[in-house]
């Protein structure tokens, strides 16, 4: 990564959620769950008891490009103690629990998790290992659930997935417009032009026929081209378009 | 998946997006995007000229769980063929493209989808291949692109991961209670034969022209119709337009 990607990146970043992978299993998984969140941004990992030790070659090797997450991973020994400097802690769950804790989607859990963070405090988000999920003693720890609405027939997401899930809604909950480099949408009175010249033409020709539709004709003609998306990129080029099959009339009748 | 959980899903299921994977290589993600599928309870694939053939065992090992996904996909041998009969198609894009098409986030797209097929719409989601992502070709055949907003210094999503974040975004997209009357959209296969109608008049007059740019311009062309929402009134429209220039063309021609 370029010294100006990392600089974006971390301009965006500002005070962003710790993920916290507790007790995971696979190193892959590990690298999987770094790469994740590097895609949109996140940058803090805390890993509570890996099964197999740290470092762990292996979730080096599948962190390749994040490898910026992994650097910087803090390992625990217990989620307490991972969690400790934290003001506010959502913990994923697949299943539904027998606790009464507030269960949010990752659209709102991230959302809300903005609003905290905005309000200056420290917020991580606990995910269990791959099979089992997390233990009720972790959960209980945390201040609220997040689960993802599945298909209640299929439900196979892994570490790695849930973890991208509640990334991209972290990205999301202050997504760039990214509509913005769109061309300059062709203004109203652009459109009535080309309306206009068509109905012109169209009229050369005897188009609007027979004459008792022809007001509702060009009347179709002018809502057809309103209703249209169109830039002023566009409107040139449907000119372009009308200009040249007239243009080539033109030129028959004077030949 | 008990019976019950199947009807369950099922009964989510009413109409919904078909997902196109265009040119994929391995066969682990045709299945791990089927996977990623049926999480969110969608089962209609379509895959485009499979680098490997079909059946592909690979892919149906990597399914397991999504087995009914696979059950009903249907493989063609062009992105013409396999999205002819589809309203609208949105086709997801990692990086910006020099075409106009109207950007999406997964989440702008999957609400507009379910407008769309609220009002009994045919809709379709496009992805590319493993590496290169779409090709221009295919972008310019589809009505609106989906880019997922991302780390710009790091954006390593796979296919898998593009269909799952799309198709979590539908499921999390709430069905709109609209009720519109209106025409029938035009099907894709009816813009592209106006779109290769317009290219072989203007052809006739030179418009394309110079020469090294006549193929970006047909581009330009075909991609304008396609952003369009249109209706398959609107084709009829635009042929009588077309229609009403030219045939006064060769009148004047033959006078």
């Amino acid at each position: 990564m370029s010294g100006t990607d990392h600089k974006k990146a971390a301009d965006w970043g500002g005070p962003q959620p710790v993920f916290l992978l507790v007790t995971p299993q696979m190193g892959e998984n590990i690298g999987a769950a770094a790469r994740a969140m590097w895609n949109f941004g996140l940058e803090h990992m805390r890993v509570v008891d890996p099964r197999d030790g740290w470092p762990n070659p292996k979730a080096v090797a599948m962190a390749s490009g994040a490898a910026r997450v992994l650097d910087q991973v803090v390992i625990a020994d217990t989620t307490a103690e991972a969690i400790g400097d934290l003001n506010y802690v959502y913990a994923t769950t697949a299943r539904g629990r027998d606790l009464d804790n507030l269960i949010l989607t990752p659209e709102q859990a991230m959302a809300d998790a903005r609003l905290r963070i905005g309000q200056g405090q420290k917020v991580g988000v606990l995910f269990g290992p791959e099979r089992a999920g997390l233990e009720n003693e972790d959960i209980i720890q945390a201040n609220a659930l997040i689960s993802v609405p599945v298909n209640p027939g299929y439900a196979s997401l892994n570490l790695a997935q849930c973890v991208l899930l509640v990334a991209y809604e972290w990205l999301q909950a202050k997504a760039p417009d990214v509509s913005a480099d769109m061309d300059e949408p062709a203004a109203q009175a652009t459109v009535e032009a080309l309306g206009q010249r068509m109905i012109q033409e169209l009229n050369r020709v005897d188009f609007f026929w027979p004459e008792d539709k022809a007001a509702s004709m060009q009347q179709n003609l002018r809502n057809f081209l309103s209703r249209m998306p169109m830039t002023e990129k566009d409107m040139k080029l449907f000119h372009g378009v009308i200009g040249a099959l007239v243009d080539d009339r033109g030129k028959r009748r004077t030949e």
